[in-house]
């Protein structure tokens, strides 16, 4: 297996990782995670919020940033250290967004990695946004 | 429905939600994300790792925050404003690990929280820290 090293990196790469969001996904995370929040479960309560109808939970949506640190960049050999997560915008189900990773700083010695990270909707709005900080295994 | 309100709350407040990840949350977490890092699903390479074994996806564990919100403090009526999350130990599969959240401000006129979060493990060791800020939906 091929691991990442951090040779691999360099200061403003930018990926993206693209996903549409369905009820079985909602379902799945509510299975792990028992949060059944009528937000994301209740149409008729939720139609009735700022909301305008059921979101996802902000957490699943932010489940792609492991698809990212995990195989994307860094990808196999990654640990991921640390995530800073703002909720901007609220996902409906059904919605496909798209995760973005640009790499902010490399720590060479340390084998580190700083990433501005963020998910945009369809119409390019930005839905969460935060800072990723990710290392590589020791081999 | 009874929804939350901000006079719920007080400085100090601590509620916990316990559980333990399975092989079946692990698979489910794959097919929301597609996230098979080898750390994650290949015991031979996990085990030669610093890991010494196949270790759970940290947002997998990081997912009962949203429980937490969602359930328990604020529960009904919270809204999910911001997460920080530091990794700071693995997890292993079949492991039974406890979310704490403890009140550290209230804004009152804003109805939002400000919440020290961590997650801590069966040896009473911290996997995972971070500050988490919700409000409360305008009623």
């Amino acid at each position: 297996m091929k691991l990442a090293r951090i040779e691999d990196f360099e200061v403003g790469q930018h990926v993206t990782f693209t996903k549409t969001f369905t009820e079985d996904d909602v379902q799945r995370f509510i299975e792990i995670t028992g949060d059944v929040n009528p937000l994301h479960v209740d149409e008729e309560f939720a139609s009735r919020t700022q909301f305008g109808g059921r979101v996802l939970h902000g957490m699943l949506t932010a489940s792609i940033l492991s698809t990212m640190v995990g195989m994307v960049l860094p990808g196999a050999g990654a640990i991921y250290r640390s995530q800073t997560i703002r909720f901007l915008l609220p996902v409906h189900i059904g919605e496909t967004v798209t995760a973005h990773f640009v790499v902010r700083s490399i720590d060479r010695a340390k084998h580190r990695l700083t990433i501005d990270s963020w998910i945009e909707n369809g119409a390019g709005k930005r839905v969460l946004e935060g800072t990723c900080e990710a290392g590589l295994l020791k081999t």
